[in-house]
């Protein structure tokens, strides 16, 4: 009902809406429709009301409201469908559902703020207002051994946007992390049902760090984490970073259907800080090594000390740049 | 109930129970008893019931009833927990639903029928009584690329508890057929639910036609299709099937755990048909050639007649083993 009335007052944005109005089109009293107003000026609208002429919005907050998104969006399939949560346990785990239920590809699920948020191995993804909190349901007919794709993608998405809309140097840790120097910015998760060789859905999620000021984050987080906000100096307009994400998703997951793996590993390549680097990689057992390449399945090749090659699946890996030039 | 009335009329097998002890410790009336009595005739249980004497348990039919699979298994962790059902939709249904809330590892979904079977890429799996229908929740820490090792796996724990048991020659047809010379005597299902590079949980699923008379099966089947009675001219015991089979996966799967997958790999080639035939296999697209090798995550390598050779991840195999002669 909320939605009804700002979509109302968006369309005739700029002049006034009577409560007769609103209320005749929407089949409630007058009175109902006022409290829905209530509502939506403690949401952050800005919402005049004057007698006899009615209601007008005169600015909205940035809320990822399916209208906001959609009125602009440039995409084929992602993001036709959106389910908005002003609060959720987890975006992925309404994704999730919704795909068991048989949800078509591109469906996204965005919130303003978990209660659950989820990042990779169960890990708790810190989510207060003013991120970014989305899940995207794809239907790709793969097998899951190419889901690591997927999340390179992904990332290479998000980077990207970043890059050309706000001019910073966004940057891909391997797996999963977009980076902004050496401060995490933002991370992908990627969860998909399969059979051994072929993927039923996967939901490719993203957590990103937009209007957060550092000082409002956890202690612990303060040194290793940063936010669009804090880069830019002013906030960003969450709408317009989530169309533009969207729109990178899709053009590259039409690039992957296309011609495969190459052109999404050759744009990641360009992105990350991870190759070239020395790494430490913690999975059960730790390594070091030099990262110097991913294979076509997006597993890491780390060059130990003696020479050999290993080659990553999972793992949380830190950079270790000063030693890098002891190594070849 | 009738479990429980089972389990102490097999306690005191060859002799009598009476109506009033049962009544005591299930703690309801003598009329109840009697009537979950008739209902185990119903299903098949041959029980004596004498005056001033009571219930007496002559034949038990070959049901896959937890304490009758239970009792003598030797497995540690893999049907330490069963499920069993009369009639299901599906047992891998079941079992996906059961993971998803947590079931541990080695939980055990059996049934007597199946409303619903699957097979591979949601394929109906025609399920009449006499057959074995199980799916075991298993937890592996691999990556979900693995996946189709374990299809593999499980094939191999099937063509082995064949052969060991009715010294049947139990042949795999890569990717999760179970044949005797060119029939279809059983399929492996797996399915999972992954991160890009971690599995949370996955099923493995077996359909195996054995108490099945092939007069009975739909028209279309009996020319591709086989059965354990068929080819031993007598009903087997799918309890003991089902017990050795149990074994053979948990065996298995702890040697995959410990060596990796080369163990695995080379038991599947010793019982395969499809290395060295000429096949044809339809993904989408349609290519022949010879079936020359798999790799270290289970995929087929196909040599084509221009020699090259192409990595076969998923699809439907057909051999051509006549054609065989020409090539290589």
């Amino acid at each position: 009902m909320k939605e009804e009335i700002l979509r109302m007052l968006c369309t005739h944005r700029g002049s006034y809406v009577s409560g007769a109005a609103l209320a005749t089109q929407l089949k409630v009293s007058k009175v109902a429709i006022w409290k829905h107003i209530q509502a939506l000026r403690g949401d952050g609208y800005s919402i005049e009301s004057r007698r006899r002429r009615g209601y007008r919005l005169i600015a909205a907050p940035d809320l990822l409201l399916p209208y906001e998104i959609g009125r602009e969006l440039q995409t084929k399939f992602i993001g036709r469908k959106i389910f908005h949560y002003w609060e959720v346990n987890s975006t992925q785990k309404v994704a999730k559902e919704l795909a068991m239920k048989g949800a078509e590809e591109g469906t996204l699920v965005v919130a303003e703020t978990q209660g659950a948020g989820k990042g990779r191995r169960n890990r708790s993804w810190y989510s207060p207002k003013g991120g970014i909190y989305l899940s995207v349901i794809m239907r790709p007919e793969m097998s899951p051994s190419r889901a690591s794709l997927m999340a390179l993608l992904t990332g290479v998405a998000a980077a990207k946007t970043i890059r050309e809309i706000y001019g910073l140097k966004a940057e891909l840790k391997w797996p999963n992390d977009i980076q902004i120097g050496d401060r995490k910015i933002g991370g992908v998760l990627i969860e998909l049902a399969a059979e051994a060789e072929l993927v039923n859905w996967l939901i490719i999620g993203t957590g990103l760090n937009a209007n957060i000021k550092k000082a409002s984050l956890p202690r612990e987080f303060r040194v290793t984490t940063t936010s669009l906000e804090e880069e830019c100096g002013r906030k960003i307009s969450r709408v317009n970073f989530v169309r533009k994400f969207l729109e990178r998703i899709e053009q590259l997951y039409l690039i992957f259907k296309r011609r495969g793996e190459a052109p999404i590993l050759e744009e990641w390549k360009n992105m990350t800080n991870t190759l070239g680097a020395w790494v430490r990689v913690e999975d059960g057992e730790t390594i070091e090594g030099k990262a110097v390449d991913v294979d076509r399945d997006g597993a890491l090749i780390v060059k130990l000390a003696d020479g050999t090659t290993k080659r990553i699946v999972a793992g949380d890996v830190s950079l270790r740049r000063k030693r890098c030039g002891h190594t070849a």
